[in-house]
């Protein structure tokens, strides 16, 4: 085997499969990447089981073939070569892949390709295509609220529910809630699957080097579920188990509604937030008047932080306190300059939206102090 | 107290003296910073005995005073300020000051003023010039060589030595020594002092934001040195000790002279590093001979790196080993396009040098293999 290819296009297909690299592997084979160079494209992969992916890129292939190197080294050696091209041969049995590149020569370990787990396409079940930044920002605005107690797997991931031409995905770890509603171009059958959240952080950042008008192909498989785009082929072990009927959590209605704007929240809760985490329960504090928002938390060994934040209000006043977290991570997640927030009671949910938009929906529980 | 001051030559000034707030404090008022407002001068203070600077910076004055305020809490709110101007007040002998800027109103903690350990000058014994330039370059290119182990305290520092118009700097951890050479504008008596190598990288820092040849005042004070420049005071303890005769480590002859690009030389090591990370004693190999320069690496885990760099070359060849990072340490620290490296025996230390330049020696010892 040897194939000759660009230094960059490998570096960027190899960061690409290398999120599917088994950290602590259970088996030495899946701390490796498999790559396979025939004609004009070199294709690349890793599977941990949980997530697979395939990568392809533009080659100049000598001789066919196929091998299995370690990841961690492989990327961290091609990131500092110093040419523009890259030379890889491997006799097929050696113990050893040579990587060359101008006066660089590296022999590294390579494995048996036939002892990989090749990450395979399943029979699909159901078919559907989104655009790449329509579901980048479907798993942007949920994914963060999910658990990551694996105790309870169920939450660990995000629901997806698709029917007709709409999709919505939920995401809940019991104490927060984001739904996010968008519109399919087809009509797709009913369907429900559970998608770990940490495969869809892979999948969000492989999609950033993608335009956002770019097709994504989702392949429901049962019990796997694929995405294609680009040079790229990504599969995600699905979740199995009930996730919770979310609509329920969403209040029916508020008394209390405030709008204001979204930066300079996020701005005050900033640095409210640097004595929030030095108290017991991360609690920040809101009071909502008719002369604004004031934003508060008191820490007994460090000192107090007191914000103003002006808004608009309609109903009574509230006094409020919730996990700064729980507040900061919506505020970054929201689109639009303004947003406004339903309440009720001091212990009742709040509703969290883009002002005018009701297809995201945060829903977070008070803190009770 | 109170007075308000620029944001940002708040933000600058707590940053510079935040480097001697200790980390993990004997005494509570060492995690403070000392704060005093007095006309159009705002002083700040941290000291951790070790360390202690003093940094000041302009300050409309409404109400003189002095305070000690938790430095950790007190740097990162400043920083987070949304506000130009920030004004700061306190009550002498209330518990908490009060941050104001824009919206946002913080209180913090606060401690006596009358149990900070103030920054004191010593009595100077002697005291000299040199530009900021030259001694950020005679410290950068001797503090990485000191020991990090505090068991032989000596070597954890850089010793000067000033006479007439020469300054010295060195430094050793046993295995490698770096020596740096320049020339002072007037004569000074004769001087000898080790300083911490981590304060002076604490200074080298302070100095990357005055110009080049802004002047430096080094006052001698028996135990202490203190260094004054732009508007800051800073003074390090020394350490006491016999720092061992380095002429003597110094090669008296050499037979075999080999010059190098130092980019091309740095580039390569820092990818055979990779795999000599990976191998028990950081090892790096060069076979010096007439066809260049042969270094590589072997682990018998991970695999082999090989890269050629030419060189020219007087005398026999040489098939030497040392540990990677004292190599890759000093290629960073070289100045100019081109090294010398002159070596004896396999085992016998090598000399790097700029070439064409005797002001910076560096000697390493080789690696056993």
């Amino acid at each position: 085997m040897k194939f000759t290819c660009s230094k960059n296009d490998l570096s960027e297909a190899l960061q690409t499969v290398s999120r599917a690299v088994a950290n602590k592997p259970q088996m030495p084979i899946l701390s490796g990447v498999y790559i396979r160079a025939e004609g004009s494209t070199l294709e690349m992969q890793a599977n941990n089981f949980s997530l697979g992916i395939i990568a392809k890129t533009p080659v100049n292939t000598e001789e066919p073939g196929e091998l299995v190197v370690v990841g961690k080294y492989f990327l961290e050696i091609v990131r500092k070569l110093s040419g523009d091209a890259v030379t890889i041969s491997y006799e097929p049995g050696e113990s050893v892949v040579n990587i060359q590149s101008e006066s660089a020569s590296f022999n590294l370990m390579a494995m048996s390709p036939e002892d990989f787990p090749k990450v395979k396409s399943q029979e699909v079940v159901t078919s559907f295509k989104i655009r790449a930044g329509k579901l980048k920002n479907l798993i942007r605005k949920t994914a963060f609220a999910c658990s990551t107690d694996e105790v309870r797997p169920i939450f660990t991931g995000c629901l997806f529910e698709i029917g007709g031409t709409s999709v919505t995905v939920a995401a809940t770890n019991t104490h927060r809630l984001s739904i996010v509603r968008d519109q399919l171009a087809e009509e797709v059958a009913e369907l429900r699957f559970v998608v770990p959240a940490g495969n869809l952080r892979d999948l969000m950042r492989m999609l950033e080097s993608s335009a956002p008008e770019n097709p994504v192909t989702v392949d429901y498989c049962g019990k796997y579920m694929s995405f294609t785009f680009d040079n790229i082929f990504m599969t995600s072990r699905l979740i199995e188990g009930q996730f919770p009927p979310y609509d329920k959590v969403i209040p029916s209605s508020s008394e209390t509604f405030v709008t204001a704007n979204v930066a300079e929240l996020l701005s005050a809760v900033d640095r409210v937030a640097l004595i929030s985490k030095e108290t017991e329960y991360n609690t920040i504090r809101f009071i909502f008047s008719q002369n604004g928002i004031e934003i508060s938390s008191t820490s007994p060994e460090v000192g107090k932080a007191s914000e103003h934040v002006a808004c608009t209000i309609e109903g009574p006043d509230l006094d409020i306190s919730f996990n700064v977290a729980y507040i900061f991570d919506v505020l970054k997640a929201l689109d639009g300059a303004e947003c406004r927030i339903a309440l009720n009671q001091r212990l009742s949910p709040a509703d969290i939206r883009e002002a005018g938009n009701d297809n995201f929906i945060y829903v977070v529980t008070p803190v009770r102090t």
